[in-house]
């Protein structure tokens, strides 16, 4: 059973022949030729959730663990909008999302027809292509070009692009045959690697003494692991991994933060490096971009696939390819060489790692003490899915598990979308995959749990501290009597939410029965014997709201 | 305590100047000069909303009400795109909403720095005036020319503008002075009535047999209500009057599709009117829609202060002006006239509403029959707050109380907000508001119950039929199989939530236990005894999915 209509069957053609093969659908009427023919065909999967806000989050995790584009698709009218949080982030996270929004006619916008907006282009700042198709047979080839170019676009430079379908009544009439349409190849401008000087950019990096490298969001890559070792191993380089670069050496520095909040000028001029080179996502760590555009870095080489990023503002060569092309050159000819850089820094790095320990030994229950024990109780392997604000900070000071893969929404740093990106991912990954978040995050997209394909193994532990925790740690808020629209303080618990979506609920709040609540909260569902336990899980952990930015403060004077 | 800034003040002052009072501020720190001033301004009511999407509608809900612009805040980053859907409804539904968001300085955008995003003109396609300002003493001529020409507009043209506000930090520092700016005049192009060429108009009217009035959504107005007093009375015209135009006559349909859904060819052909005048907003029944697109009047003519509404494709005048100021003058030139256009649609009109109460003295618990119980319910002069989708479509088919005011977000007819709006505007008008919605809209906008502000009289029913109902009244998706992606079947109940947010709960599945629940159910403060009791409540009606559909198919063969 397929629409009768041929622009419905050009897109799911289209679709098909892309290779995509997971669509989220909200439920609507005007996409019905859509929802019709995606749902019926044996090649796509189709799920279903209902707050487009959450749709747009769960199809982005499960794009980025599949590492290849979904498809959301969505009524007209204010439907589309509440896609816009996920697309931004998508667009700087660069994860190939195609949405497909139905919409009215041309003639029957701005006349006073419901559920009509103008929807042409109006993701405009955040899309890497629109597709403004229009229902008629005179304009197929118009139509296969723009839905063509829209989808390969996505494919390989890896973001949004937005194909918008009006559909005139009726809506649900179908057919039994699905049409095979023909797509132009598109010529897409290919990377041009032969323009990259690798001799002079060798004569630069060989002749150095302090040479730095700083890894943002990653996805696992055992290829790039493997040709970044020469770097790790070469006494002039210190490496800085991020918590989400998923890249984990010896001789690096992987807990930044932990490292970079207490050093002074002295150190800060004797870390300043020569050379520095960039590559992978958005960098969290604040300090060391205050740092590095403090104390430049005479060469910023940054590496990237598609564009270059100039978070220094002392860029000097962008390097346009993949990092794991250009290392698998630019290791060739290197040589190392003997400095006291890497070692110095190493040993700064080792006396704080074990004032680190020290420090978290003594301290009573509170946020920083919970990111201890639960980092510690994640089983190996596992996929580790972090949310924004404090949650991803308190990260960055504690060194993971290697054999982690690590994942945040770092493109526009949002709160709004977390949870249900880390169903889509932990859907798609089908690993164990565990969340970590805050109450303000939690509760900000608790639809996310609206959703029927949540995988029993998925765990949440939602660290509750009344508030935004965050704006106790910065400094600033407290010194203002507006508190409150900072804090937004609250009492509220994920209780009644994991009755009301069925998740097995768990609390804690004491260091004992925090250990207490960790003790079998990854068991499997083949560990589990009675079949009802055999759901997902969240702990919830209340930590004295008072109490946790001064454990932090003191923690930066201990490990000093 | 102000903010140091002295472009946060600008904004602060200007606010003040034109008259905004309130202010729904989301949690961040890139907003904090604008927080720190806001919150300690004497004469402007902060309100905090942690969600963005839920902040914008509860603000649009204010806004509703006092019919004066109401402004929110948030953050830099995806928090603003959140307001989107939000922004859409006050563009297409003429309400004033300001929107300000705070930015990032304009050199950290794009080159990976955090929570930072492309904001400016970001809602280009649905917004009356986007003033993007830039922080720097030079520019505070230009600065206070774009704010106040965007609040100038928001009030003039009611509707949503957008203030992106630059920030570099330092964000907290605070000085005790808020200073007073000076705004410049700018000179809105008034409205020239002059060229209405009433006399013409006359003539045409005096002379025609069949004269049509449809009104759409309209805020409550005694004086508008008078003035048409007299087309009432003219038996040469017929007016069809909206559930949300909040005008009720003895000799008009009041129940729209009560009406028109069961007309054949021929009557709609005696029906059809030689001068058809529109004003309101959106019209909700597609029907009368459908009916003079085939049969359209030889005169359309649209009275709307701002805009033109071709709804029906055959608009012959646009009449610029409030329709107050339009029919003060035209009530003054024009001349009733003989005819039976009026008194042979009133009596089938009136043969409607006899059948229309037989059958439901008849039916069983249902949807339908639910809504007469509870429409029945609502005490006089109260507020009611309507969702969209098959409630607004349900509720076209009765006579309301005349003493109702009437309100639904009808300007993008989305399911994504209308608890937030009901609860802003409850929020504003103090009077007892109910708000009636259906289980998808409901749990769409579930944190629109986190929130401080709620009034302890506010009233939710939700009719639970366990899915999109409206899937289960338009024909088409039932001959599909792809019906879960239209209904989208849950097991939700609202029981969860009114725990977590401190709603009084009550349920009933039955004709005899909705007549029970609703007994007391608004009852005021004043008259409940136990402090604990007073507190907003939700009535949950479950309804049955599979008779539903069935009940309201039979009903419009029955009154035919």
């Amino acid at each position: 059973m397929y629409p009768k209509k041929e622009l419905a069957q050009l897109v799911i053609s289209a679709c098909h022949q892309f290779n995509i093969d997971t669509i989220v659908i909200s439920p609507g009427s005007r996409n019905a030729p859509l929802t019709i023919g995606f749902s019926n065909h044996t090649e796509i999967e189709t799920l279903s959730v209902v707050d487009e806000r959450c749709a747009a989050f769960f199809a982005l995790g499960i794009a980025q663990q599949k590492q290849k584009p979904v498809a959301i698709l969505c009524t007209s009218g204010s439907a589309l909008l509440n896609y816009y949080p996920a697309i931004a982030e998508a667009f700087y996270s660069n994860i190939p999302l195609v949405v497909i929004s139905a919409d009215r006619p041309k003639h029957l916008i701005d006349i006073g027809d419901g559920q009509t907006i103008r929807q042409e282009n109006v993701f405009e700042n955040h899309i890497l292509f629109s597709a403004n198709l229009i229902e008629n047979p005179k304009f197929i080839a118009r139509n296969s070009q723009l839905i063509g170019e829209a989808l390969q676009i996505a494919t390989s430079q890896k973001g949004p692009v937005h194909i918008n379908v009006p559909f005139d009544e009726p809506l649900y009439e179908t057919v039994s045959e699905l049409k095979t349409f023909h797509f132009p190849n598109i010529s897409m401008s290919s990377l041009d690697n032969s323009n990259i000087n690798y001799q002079n950019l060798a004569e630069i990096w060989n002749t150095a003494d302090k040479k730095m490298l700083v890894i943002g969001v990653n996805y696992p890559d055992e290829e790039l692991h493997s040709l970044m070792d020469l770097y790790s191993d070469d006494e002039s380089v210190m490496i800085f991994t991020e918590t989400t670069s998923n890249l984990y050496y010896k001789k690096a520095v992987n807990a930044i933060d932990q490292l970079i909040f207490s050093l002074d000028d002295a150190q800060f001029q004797e870390l300043q490096p020569d050379i520095l080179i960039t590559f992978g996502g958005m960098i969290v760590s604040k300090r060391i971009k205050k740092f590095l555009r403090e104390y430049q870095p005479k060469h910023h080489w940054n590496i990237d696939e598609h564009k270059a990023t100039n978070t220094f503002f002392c860029l000097t060569e962008f390097i346009q390819t993949k990092p794991v092309d250009f290392f698998s050159n630019f290791n060739k000819i290197i040589t190392k060489k003997k400095s006291d850089y890497q070692s110095n820094w190493l040993e700064i790095r080792d006396y704080r790692r074990e004032k680190h320990t020290e420090y978290l030994s003594q301290i009573q229950h509170s946020d920083f003490k919970v990111f201890e024990q639960v980092l510690e109780s994640i089983p190996n392997n596992s996929d580790l899915q972090i949310s924004n604000s404090a949650i991803i900070r308190y990260a960055q000071l504690f060194q993971l598990k290697n054999s982690l893969r690590v994942f945040c929404n770092r493109g526009t740093s949002g709160i709004d979308g977390s949870t249900s990106t880390a169903i889509g991912a932990a859907f798609a990954s089908k690993n164990q995959t565990v969340f970590i978040t805050g109450d303000l995050s939690f509760f900000y997209d608790s639809n996310a749990l609206w959703n029927k394909n949540i995988p029993n193994n998925f765990r949440i532990v939602l660290i509750n501290n009344s508030g935004g925790g965050i704006f106790k740690i910065i400094p600033g808020p407290s010194t203002t009597n507006a508190a409150k629209y900072f804090e937004t303080p609250h009492c509220l618990t994920a209780e009644h939410l994991c009755k009301m979506y069925d998740f097995d609920y768990l609390q804690a709040s004491s260091t004992e029965t925090v250990t207490e609540a960790l003790n079998g909260f990854y068991e499997s569902d083949t560990e589990i014997n009675s079949e009802e336990m055999k759901k997902p899980k969240i702990l919830e952990i209340f930590t004295p709201s008072a109490e946790n930015d001064l454990i932090l403060k003191e923690y930066f004077k201990y490990i000093k």
